[in-house]
């Protein structure tokens, strides 16, 4: 080790799913959106002032916490935007993990809230999926440093009601629980409405899935004022200006076409529900997912050999070489074309395994 | 305090200048360049693709650190970019600064550092300037866990040769030495040819000031490849997609057109000289700054009396409440235009005090 090595802080980064480039692709491996953003996004981005650019832009982002405050009828100051979900989820557990006592989440989950605990330093323990990938609330009883857990769960896809989610949440009232809702809108009810009973609750979405805008980097959270207040402080630590000129300008536009939102929303969910019967046609079984997404594993295939067969054939899904997961692919939800295309392969390739 | 506040990492943010809107204001208070990006940026936003905005970007940056590359003559993988220099430098304390003993910088400098440093829990100690405002390279000779200092200083503006910089480097190869280069462009020396020496050397500059794109955040550090290979491990423990599809491509363009970025920066250095002349004549005195703003004090006028007064009129500088520098101003470079309303206004509020 060189001398200038002993200070670093070593860790285990997250790996996220292959950004593959070409004409053909079949890109179902990181639960993007199909559709493109709202007309609008592009209307505005044609108008948007390069002068402007030589400035900071608003570091309180105003115009995009106010436009989502409007929308999800709470005030300004219990809004709080980052780059991405996960820029808002490191901020979170930066400000809000700051326990001895461990933090709890589920065993089987999305991936990074591991590397965030490993990269600052916070205790985790993690509470198993049942034997059908079910969180189960009374794993979350015990005494803890804080809590977090998406709904619907990744790469499962399996949504807790809202019952226990405040099942959770009423048995943490001394703790932060963060409920990661990346994939709500595709069917589940949102804890938003719980905000007004548990001000130790924050809520974090994205625009990456529903709102179909993964390249312009937005997520937020929603939470009490005092939370909020405290999150935001702990950003103005770390980075004044998070949300360039664009992503402010772009994101207010995707929120005000409503009618766009749900219509893209309401074509992913009927192309989801199609999907789960034609994968179960072909001898697939999977958790009953709620998201833009289906975790399939199929009764003779072994999906690492399927998952190499399908990207040879440029159809791209993701493969967890994990325990429990090893048999299961995730695959995101794209147009009816490139599921049909899916579907035509996986006819083809099972049956020259019979 | 509520049960639930005892987990919460408290700290004291940085506070950014003020972003004030309307027509008729002179802006010269967060040293940015008064004239616009490069004309192919504009160009470039037209074309960018809204369909592509649904898809995550490229996690690697590759276009934009490819480019960085070539331009200033490294390997990609000596580049290493985020969302602005902030961004960075948060990025780097966090993966470089990892010590149970002391980093230093100096007392009177960028005051995010110290926010940093707080924020990740990292021990720190000031080197006070001297009393022309230089930093003594002999008081970095001390043990320490890390070294960050600006080149040119900031808000004093004054330039480190580049034999003074290496003697900080050069004692201490046991640790990490960043080279915060944000304003560098306007009359300095890089480290840059540092680099082959001393692969403890971190290089960090920005987009937001010479090649105005504030509004962008777009910030990027060069080192040897194993520094760059851990800040990215750490950056991708953290946020997989830090650049989003806008700055990607814009930045890259920016980056392209060399004859309008030093065409910018030869007008901004001239309005400088010509400013320091001004202000001497109107009893002004400050350190010879080297970057794009003037660090002033006058001989008679209160500076946080004149700040007022300058804000009453809509000419918006950045006055500091700390020692030592409750006597000055920090006046960013305008265009001749925005600096002819300052000094009418100066020439008419000294008068008559006179």
């Amino acid at each position: 080790m060189k001398p200038w090595e002993a200070n670093i802080r070593r860790v285990v980064p997250y790996v996220p799913g292959e950004q593959p480039k070409g004409s053909g692709i079949v890109k179902l491996n990181t639960n993007e959106n199909p559709y493109p953003p709202a007309p609008g996004v592009r209307r505005t981005l044609k108008e948007l002032s390069i002068e402007d650019l030589r400035k900071y832009p608003d570091p309180t982002a105003g115009a995009l916490t106010g436009c989502l405050a409007d929308y999800y009828q709470v005030r300004p100051d219990q809004v709080f935007v980052g780059v991405g979900s996960d820029d808002v989820l490191a901020m979170a557990f930066l400000a809000f993990f700051n326990s001895g006592k461990p933090i709890i989440f589920p065993d089987i989950s999305y991936s990074f809230y591991k590397v965030w605990a490993e990269l600052f330093g916070i205790p985790y323990e993690t509470a198993p999926l049942d034997e059908e990938f079910l969180i189960r609330p009374e794993d979350y009883y015990r005494e803890n440093g804080g809590v977090i857990f998406p709904n619907p769960n990744a790469p499962t896809g399996l949504l807790m009601s809202l019952e226990q989610v405040e099942d959770v949440i009423s048995h943490n009232q001394d703790v932060i629980v963060i409920v990661d809702e990346a994939y709500i809108d595709f069917g589940g009810r949102s804890a938003l409405e719980l905000l007004e009973r548990y001000e130790n609750l924050l809520i974090v979405q994205t625009f990456s899935k529903a709102r179909s805008m993964a390249g312009m980097r937005i997520g937020f959270a929603i939470g009490g004022r005092e939370l909020i207040k405290l999150l935001q402080d702990v950003k103005y630590s770390f980075n004044s200006y998070t949300m360039n000129l664009p992503s402010l300008v772009l994101g207010t536009e995707a929120v005000r076409d409503e009618k766009y939102f749900r219509d893209t929303i309401n074509r992913i969910v009927d192309t989801r529900e199609r999907t789960k019967r034609r994968l179960q046609g072909l001898g697939f079984s999977f958790p009953d997912s709620m998201s833009n997404f289906i975790f399939a594993a199929h009764e003779k295939a072994s999906a690492s050999e399927l998952f190499e067969a399908l990207k040879k054939e440029g159809i791209y899904v993701r493969y967890f070489r994990q325990p429990r997961l090893e048999n299961y692919l995730r695959i995101t939800i794209g147009t009816d074309e490139e599921m049909e295309k899916l579907f035509a392969f996986l006819e083809s390739y099972l049956g020259n395994m019979a």
